[in-house]
């Protein structure tokens, strides 16, 4: 069903980033309390429009007139428990893409628990870190994981991997000042929700995402001075990304031309 | 009872706005969550002073001993819906001016309704995009609504109207690009709750309100590369705004002057 | 059991630092909405891990699992009354340091009630301003209460007076503009026990946290324009102090040489 791997390029991400700049989609977002502000900000930025209620009585709703979900973890607490089903379920009715970012699963055994459950009615994207991903599959390969739990797997780190059902692309943007600011992984993975609502293939989806923000990092990490001055300029180097950055800087490598 | 619209000039705003920084009027807003921290950071760059909480047994206490009370109704949950009424209460007793917000009510019946109800007891004023107007009063004129519900309406856009119970501005101020910035509107309404508790005439105060914001906003878009360098040129434009940008910047048309 | 208070120097602030950068500990916050995401950022930015969970079911598990607890009764809701005994009790139980902030209990009785009760079983460092500290000790002269409570006070304002068992310290470094930006004395509670974490005599890691923030402060002062741009400029001198700064600026004096 997916596209295959060598479908990504520099021109398929430039020409995605545009289709989206046009369309301006709406992602719900439920996510923690401390990513709330910067991911509204971020996609915004980036030219999607964010919706953040975790209220019971209006989530399905939301969610539902959304053009994709985002479900992060992080402050789980009992109101976003309660959001969280209702908005899947809006969500997979209305046929739209869901995220899932399991964020501290590693050192929550609850929240692993919780994650597990949310698992088996798989998202269309499960983004995490390395511990992250050990925690949910402990043992198992990556790529194995994803394959057998039916989801796409963004394995974020200084290198991010994506896994689909038959392509892997490992990814080489970034810079290590974006791990000084929080909620940067969370907000990529309302990014990569946005690029779900634009591009059909999830693994293209989300290597377009992961560029096209970490790119946006790399511009901002030599803007910067610190990671304060980071915030600012990452989110006006996501507002002026362009082709020529997107073609100069792009890092990836196909590691399986799936079932070529 | 409110004062003649030729009664707002440069010279009217000047004089608000110094009177706001000498007095340092406290504002208790419940807002949503997405807003807390910029709308906080706003007010303390005007000269005003925030307080946040939403608990129950305390909001009252609050309300109560500030100046003004912002009520917005976006992510609006059961601990939110708890806190307004008492909030109110305490804000309409201790005779405080009182903003309601009802962000996205266009998006959400349940939101509509309960913001419906708020109206039935009017707030000093309602501050709300034509899309949410629309959603409160289908086929209703704005000043007519405004005039009908007892409320002043503060209908913000690429242009705003102010319509109170016999005056109507129409304002000019602003830039498209305060629009990529979330919480801006809810920011500018935490605004217009710090002028009223200065000014008593609800168009006048909110014409300041919405003039100064709007003005420090082009400020900060004519020296800011995007939306994320945006925000804090926004707030050193609003802590620096002075008589000589008021007096340069400000567009404003009367458009009934109120019974004359 | 404290050090004496001669202990406290630049060369120790340079020390202490270093030993934080190296270690990078992990800080759990049970703070208010509207202070969460700065306060993450602070912590980043100083070189500390923040974890931000109020989740009944798992704050206990963060809090033992951190290397200090911070707890600010900022918005305090039935929420974070509820996390709060549990994350004390692990913290407790784990032998980790204790930072109370006790945010406006001079503006809710409840509140102060509340942190009264707190006070029974006295944390490591109570961080308070003077109107705080009045409300909650009325009448009393803050070096009893603390030695009377059991507690450490950092009583913070344009001055900052440190009490301990056998300590008094008062340190002036600092910048006004710091009060225009939400947040900044709830961001320097974490910031206290970030350093609770790496040097064990509370005075002296109270002492190097806020001669840190506030040495940051004035860096950034200098830089900015207004209560906007000192939010990343904070970030980025809490990011790059160092002995240079620490030592030309460091600003305190030793009131009292404890029993010597």
């Amino acid at each position: 069903m997916t596209a295959r791997p060598d479908a990504f390029s520099p021109d398929v991400a430039v020409s995605v980033l545009s289709r989206l700049r046009e369309r301006a989609p709406r992602v719900h977002c439920i996510t923690n309390a401390v990513a709330q502000s910067f991911t509204a900000n971020v996609l915004l930025a980036l030219g999607a429009i964010p919706s953040m209620t975790i209220a019971p009585e209006e989530v399905a709703t939301f969610a539902a007139s959304a053009d994709a979900l985002l479900v992060n973890l992080g402050t789980l607490d009992e109101r976003r428990r309660q959001a969280i089903p209702a908005a899947l379920e809006a969500a997979r009715a209305a046929g739209k893409p869901i995220v899932l970012d399991p964020v501290f699963v590693n050192r929550s055994p609850v929240r692993c628990a919780y994650a597990d459950q949310l698992l088996s009615d798989p998202p269309t994207l499960l983004r995490a870190n390395r511990e992250e991903v050990e925690s949910l599959f402990p043992g198992e390969e990556p790529a194995r994981a994803a394959r057998t739990g039916g989801f796409t797997l963004a394995m974020t780190g200084s290198e991010d991997l994506i896994c689909g059902a038959n392509a892997t692309l490992r990814l080489a943007n970034g810079h290590p000042l974006l791990s000084r600011v929080t909620a940067t992984g969370c907000a990529g993975g309302a990014v990569m929700a946005a690029f779900l609502s634009i591009e059909p293939d999830p693994v293209i989806a989300s290597a377009v995402a992961l560029s096209v923000f970490n790119i946006a990092g790399e511009i901002a990490a030599e803007r910067a001075r610190g990671p304060g001055s980071l915030v600012p300029e990452l989110l006006d180097a996501l507002y002026g990304v362009d082709e020529t950055a997107l073609k100069s800087r792009l890092k990836f490598v196909d590691l399986n031309l799936g079932g070529s």
